[in-house]
């Protein structure tokens, strides 16, 4: 053996250059250390990987580069939402697709309805009419779901061009029964499109476009996609296109028809949010390759390990029983315990927590389990609460 | 002298190793090494640690770190935009605002008039169009800039809600007399409203939004700014904002009342491309430290050494001349070489050239010289077309 005693004592300095050198080095970007994982609703937590896919030298929008970059990404999308549609690729948040659809797909003498039972779906309505359309609303109260029967009932006495309605209404937790929904919409008129805002629920919660005949799917990069913002998607069926050619002010950011015309060329009217498109396809790749069922099972699981924590805690589900969402429980505060305190402790924990939202603010939470979080990070935000909800006991 | 040669093989090894690791953990995030350096009018080339800035970990778009990120960009956009008035900060490109200043500051029963000379501001007037406004326009020859003359006798004949223009018509070249233009259009009424598109000006030009009375100026972030794209940016008078009052149907993405109402509080009213966002502040300190008189300097000098060297070789500008713009030179094809080939040998050499846009493709291509670029890539650029043109003239 060699016992050199300069050998040795060099080459221990020399491992710790070599150590510290890496570990310098790996932290070049360096992100925010104080950072607490996202258990909000949207934006999610995004993967470092995912995060460093944004870093690709930036490419013209015009180049071959980005139409194969484009080309991807409708592939991948198309199995995403599983549709032959055309899926757009847009530089907005999916409120933008909200007013899109709304401007495209319902003519000026027609009527929407659209089915309202929470934050987010009283906004659609809300965006429909400030484009100037002629708006119903089936309203339930929040925690309630939508049932086929009511929107049956609907269209019997009225023609709509489109019915309007989420998959998963993030505010209140309740995912709405949306292959019935559509079947019954069908059934009424050939004229009236199937509208899907599934913004928390796609790639979350299953979802079907083809099989469950739905015209129009949005949704946007932030939730259980786990993108970051600033990116939203939406499948496109040959109706809608026949819809928007019939309406003549459709204006020209969220114009279906010159999206379309872009898309058939691998592009887009305007520059698109090019970075978010890279993360976006190795996105894909790593969704695709979990595969979509294995990823709603992997969220159904998530959703019952949530319901089942809450109820033995003497907490309640705020949705209504058959329609709790797979991607956020929206948790019924019954013990009526201080929100801010909770979310307080939890940040000492490293969770950024919800806080409820909108007039259920503080009488609700929510704890979003969407994305590529995984059952275990789960059960430590639920222990975490567990250890606050010990402490204020006392 | 210590001089056993294990220690020195071990020693030669070990720094062998030292430094394939550090270029191994270095080249993570590994950017794709056939990058082209972009010299298109966007998207421009984002230095490798802009691109590196969008990494940071996710933050809750309602949390207390987003309102500080969007308060310091609020400061450091007022600067760069020379103005008090409030600056949007918006997802989508600046396409999208220029839908939004059609929709928000012409009423129904008014008229706006559009100053048209490229391809950009004609796109402009029919996106005012395309959302049911009545348009007027003074078109002028591609290459020539419209004159406050042009401006002051269209507004003896008609009153306008509002007068929009681009600063810097990116498809030409051409730079427009914005104060001048302004100046007029002040004078004239107090009912209208000086809309400017800087999307290829902006951090490349001089533009002093308050000093030249400028109600909105919009721009977005893949031009000069040499950010990635997806962001766009507005500065917004209160002017603006009491006509937007007026207009009924002003939609919701792009409702100013809207986006004030968040602003008010540092947040949007939907989720925002928080990576761009991140970017934007790391980019907008390195700006104001350079200065932007220094900046608009830098682009001034690039533009005079493309115009000399294009005069040079027998080539000529293609825009007016007077009125020839900072950040890109639209250069008129007057040898007639094939712009394709020109292209790809320069694609060779490492960079992404551009060949000219609408219709006049081909008979010019244009040299960017925007954003962070500086002379010597410049120079080097240059150096690589005489390439070119030499070996094309044997």
């Amino acid at each position: 053996m060699h016992n050199c005693s300069y050998c040795t004592s060099s080459l221990l300095a020399l491992n710790f250059v070599l150590f510290i050198t890496i570990q310098t080095v790996r932290n070049q970007p360096m992100r925010n250390d104080k950072h607490k994982y996202l258990v909000i609703p949207g934006p999610v937590e995004v993967r470092p990987e995912i995060l460093d896919a944004q870093t690709e030298w930036m490419i013209g929008h015009r180049s071959t580069a980005f139409a194969d970059l484009f080309a991807r990404l409708q592939t991948k999308l198309k199995q995403a939402f599983l549709t032959q549609n055309r899926v757009f690729v847009h530089g907005s948040s999916g409120t933008g697709l909200w007013e899109g659809a709304s401007r495209n797909c319902i003519r000026d003498e027609a009527r929407v309805l659209h089915l309202v039972g929470g934050a987010f779906s009283e906004r659609w309505a809300q965006i429909s009419e400030a484009n100037g359309k002629q708006v119903d609303v089936i309203t339930v109260e929040w925690g309630k779901a939508h049932t086929p029967e009511m929107v049956a009932d609907a269209l019997k006495k009225q023609t709509y061009d489109a019915v309007a309605f989420v998959h998963n209404e993030t505010s209140t937790g309740v995912t709405n029964p949306v292959k019935d929904i559509a079947a019954v919409v069908r059934q009424a008129s050939d004229e009236t499109l199937v509208l899907v805002d599934s913004v928390s629920g796609f790639l979350g919660a299953e979802l079907r476009t083809d099989d469950w005949g739905l015209d129009l799917v949005l949704t946007s990069s932030q939730k259980a996609f786990a993108l970051p913002p600033g990116l939203a998607f939406a499948s496109i069926s040959d109706r809608v296109l026949e819809r928007a050619k019939q309406i003549k002010h459709r204006g020209y950011y969220f114009d279906f028809i010159e999206i379309n015309d872009s898309l058939q060329k691998n592009n887009t009217p305007s520059t698109p949010p090019v970075s978010l498109m890279f993360a976006a396809d190795k996105q894909l790749d790593d969704i695709l390759a979990e595969t979509l069922e294995r990823r709603w099972a992997r969220h159904l699981q998530m959703r019952d390990t949530t319901l089942q924590w809450a109820n033995q805690r003497g907490l309640a589900a705020f949705a209504q029983e058959g329609y709790r969402s797979p991607t956020v429980t929206t948790v019924a505060n019954t013990i009526g315990f201080d929100v801010d305190a909770m979310a307080k402790f939890m940040g000492g924990k490293g969770f950024s927590m919800d806080k409820g939202y909108g007039k259920i603010k503080g009488k609700t939470f929510r704890i979003a389990h969407m994305g590529d979080m995984q059952i275990h990070t789960l059960e430590e935000v639920l222990s975490g609460l567990d250890e606050y909800l010990e402490s204020v006991k006392n």
